[in-house]
């Protein structure tokens, strides 16, 4: 690829590109109008052509050579990098890139958590505290203004996108109460990464569906109650239950609030104020019940609300792609409002569905 | 077919048999032992071959006819008959049977719910109320006694079964509170029956997962809480939420209820009494996230309590094969227990796995 | 949308819209930098917002109406018109628009084939013989320089696309027989279209793989011959079996071709050469094995081609998406050719993968 | 378990039991009339309750330890042996058993090769060679005579299972020519057994189908070569290309073979004649077309015929679970052979279907 003379383009650069999240990142940078991305890294297939790794590249980005990561090499070549790595692993090269200057999108858990001994609890030392001061939080629904100037951006982790986005209007406007709120979110496969396991292996898991890490043990549990605290303005717990589903993409978080005021209607009003600079969020009317399909493989949340009388409970739902609302697609979010592009700039696709 | 000396064993017979749940109530009665097959009958594919109807009995019962209903014919050649048929066509078919004496496990809603009202608003006119008052509602675990002599079994829904299972011993033993009790089921398609609809059609729903009839709207929430409502000693409300995920058999139901006392081993504890003389439900270890592929095909539910202690909240998990435990095999569970055959008799199979 | 000035872009119309091809071409339509989609016409849902037919458009295209079909209101708002719609009821629209002078792209079978007696045997009586004689076929590979004129291009079937772009390399070079040719070809259930029946129910088909039309009676048989007996300059017969596997989107041609001369790399080469000038097929290397998900929602098709030495046989492999290089993407291909556009324009996006 | 006191019933063990072979050995033996599981040996979970590495023997076969191998006192405790381990380790697992005296049913590839050098190419060096004589082809319908005194059952592949069920009787009849024979076969992942891999990982192939072992690579090719060839009376080549689709269980073989004489309906005559005693074939009326999803389960093969006049060629279909017919369904009726019960003992149920 080397060096390129982008005019007014944004230099881009994808560390860790080999991944499922890596791909998107690619897939949805190639035709970004205003990137251009000069570096695409990875450790496995170093010196590599990217088909032999992301085979659905062929074709596409047939020229494209892997690297390995060189951070003074990435601070030349790239004005900002987005980092898909492992968590841990992340935070070293994130503080290796700031302090070459770039801006980055750490798509790890590194730079999530405000807590620093939560952090610890859930993730083990943190490798780079010093850091994490400047790290924004890269919900653009929630945090616009201060991702405008931030040069971390902690892009947050697939649940906490879905369940945030679902229940922020709730709480934020007082319909709902901080207390007794439940997330039961179903996902696709693709959001526990390439590396194959038994939880991944098809045969174990195509036929059927499972909860896992039940009451609090998920560790994006602490990270909605962060943002949903900050919402509601008070700390609260979250009862959060993940469920494998047998798909590859898509996750559906169905969340339930105990009512203070208002119905079903007045729900989907404040979302739809809330919401109403997102171009990605899509707050259908009340009573919908999208599905993840409507969703893959683009950068939309579908939100909506639906009201129990006979339990004074609402029942807030949000469908959004893994991978792209939830990882890949958001960080592009991030980095248009960082550098002043228009916020939807390069996600307008719908799905490709069916 | 034909009129058949059956020596010991039970004449039975199903009407409705070219749909699922009776596809699977004739594949489990060719093997139980007490139980002789001596009528196949369904509106589809009368006079024809079953192999015709239903491909995977081709090597099993060629010979077998599929024959058109007639209550005086069925009346002579079974001593018990399953209906398998939908809602309202359902009632006038065993109206017919009990007139002619025979023992009817009907597997539609038509009996299941005791307030008549709540039973029309739900379904429509009743046809054949007189009925009503003698039927048992067929969950053995809770109804065992009763149905020792009931002559007309209400087979309960599948999304009741996984539900009720789960919770009863949280409310019976008072461990949790009756007040804010919440049931997010995820079920294959299979539930959905053989008529093709836009709702399960494989391109639409094949790669997502979405919930349907939100706050108490699906026909089965009555019936959750009739039940609940028993074992508590007091009405209730449930937040119901079925979800619809792209696999053919199993529902897992994830339930959360407000702890009053104990904890995850209590619940375990409590689980393990309550059902010890069943041998369909499986208590697992505390904490267990069984996969609804590891009772695919067979009559057991598996079941699992947490506790989230932050938030003060019991999480209970049941996972059943909609079409066994959830139908053709409960069926066949409540003939062993009506006709004194060892209750499981027939049943042991474990899942068909992976 | 109404009327609008569209500078430079040239204004396209889709008929058929809310079926499977339809909301693929919207889907592509609205990312292609030289089209204006100026109408969405559909029988269901006329006079409804368009995504109340298809929800992956919410957010995207919400003011757009589906609309009923007027040949002399489309004529009027659109250059181009891509019909979606099944064959027969396509041939008279396709008659209408082109009465109107405008350039239509026929997703249908109507137009496809050369004899007459074959089409009529295939698919009756056809509606307007008068046209057939200026249809082209829509096989850019094949057919660039005719439809560099077309003004009605009959897109080919997705089994057709595939096969003959994996064996017109064979017999175009000489390398194989013309006699014995098997295509054995697996594809997505999307093929069969957005209507439910039996053969597309969730739970009759998730869990199995079967062949179905064998032995020539698929529809898609003699237009897998023309095409190939064009390239190999004879008649030719061809074995062609088609099956349905559990997956929404994708074809995965195998072919099997007695050897002539050469080899893998020789049809590698061969293959190369052929498609150099198509933006839309990637020649894989020897031996290689593409799944159909790499090629998932993007125009491209994979070829690749082993050689099995000891019986003597060409084994060339094709994979598409049925909707995309299968339909709806090539449709848009032949557009660009015709219109003097860039051949690949508005469909250069890889995979969305996994 | 420990040492029971079975009756009339034969003692059997399993080696390998926590695989997918493994745990359908199992589950069908659990329900045999003539056999008592004795041993149930597994490298992993030594020591464990069995439902510890197979979660659907819960409630099941709770009480059943998982042991190590000891080749001593499984030859005291069991009458006969099921293997089901990776070829290479089977063979000396065998050749221990064998000393003691033991029936031996192996499921592995290490004795089905009559040809020495084509075993030791595909496989490596043979680590017990000396039993290579001894070895019965353990396809009943082909092998029944000799299986009735055999001592080392070679269990077959699940492919050749398949190919040569259904182009036996073509070629044994003379229908056939053995020259130009095509096996396209597609099956599930479980094939590929319990060991996570990328080619088994979920997110890597839920949603599409893939070739793979081009042009006689897949080392199934020369035991389907083998025993063709044997029926045929001379020796034969076949392109074989196996397909890996997104379902768990089931091969579908379409097979093409060169017509001599006859159509469909003679060969399907032919099948129907040849298979006549076995109770594990079900030939289908000609021009069917079975999906693997109907024999799920069960130990049948569906077979298939189809002729196509115009290209003088026959299509041969067969459907089988790789788990069942392809294998532990199969060893169990090489066992009823050996030991004399009904050939169809314990093996008669039907698919769990849908």
């Amino acid at each position: 690829m080397g060096e390129v003379a982008v005019g007014d383009r944004l230099r881009v650069a994808v560390v860790g590109a080999t991944g499922y999240t890596g791909a998107e990142l690619l897939r949805l940078l190639v035709a970004h109008p205003r990137c251009e991305l000069t570096a695409v890294v990875g450790r496995s297939h170093a010196g590599r052509p990217l088909p032999e790794a992301l085979p659905s590249f062929a074709g596409v980005l047939d020229h494209v050579t892997v690297s390995a990561f060189d951070e003074a090499d990435l601070g030349s070549r790239a004005d900002a990098v987005f980092c898909a790595l492992p968590h841990g692993a992340s935070a070293e090269v994130v503080a290796a890139l700031r302090a070459e200057g770039r801006v980055v999108f750490d798509l790890s858990a590194d730079f999530r958590l405000h807590d620093l001994e939560e952090h610890e609890r859930r993730y083990g030392a943190h490798p780079a505290k010093a850091l994490r001061a400047e790290a924004v939080y890269g919900l653009p629904e929630l945090h616009r203004d201060a991702l405008r100037s931030a040069d971390l951006v902690a892009v947050p982790g697939c649940f906490p996108t879905a369940a945030v986005l679902a229940l922020a209007p709730l709480l934020g406007d007082g319909l709902a109460s901080p207390e007794g709120l439940i997330v039961d979110a179903k996902t696709g496969v693709s959001g526990a990464g390439r590396a194959p396991s038994a939880a991944t292996h098809f045969s174990e898991i195509a036929e059927g569906v499972r909860a896992y890490k039940l009451a609090g043990a998920h560790r994006h549990t602490p990270e909605i109650e962060q943002e949903l605290g900050a919402v509601a303005g008070k700390p609260l717990a979250v009862t959060f239950t993940p469920h494998l589903a047998p798909m590859v993409r898509g996750i559906l978080a169905t969340c339930y609030a105990t009512r203070l005021r208002g119905d079903a209607d007045a729900a989907t009003e404040a979302a739809r104020a809330r919401y109403a600079d997102s171009p990605s969020v899509v707050v259908l009317p009340a009573g919908s019940t999208p599905g993840t399909e409507a969703v893959r493989g683009s950068n939309r949340a579908f939100l909506s609300y639906a009201y129990d009388a006979r339990a004074a409970r609402f029942i807030a739902i949000a469908a959004i792609d893994n991978l792209v609302k939830g990882a890949a697609g958001q960080a592009i979010q991030c980095l248009n409002v960082r550098f002043g592009f228009p916020e939807g700039l390069g996600l307008g696709a719908p799905a490709a569905w069916p």
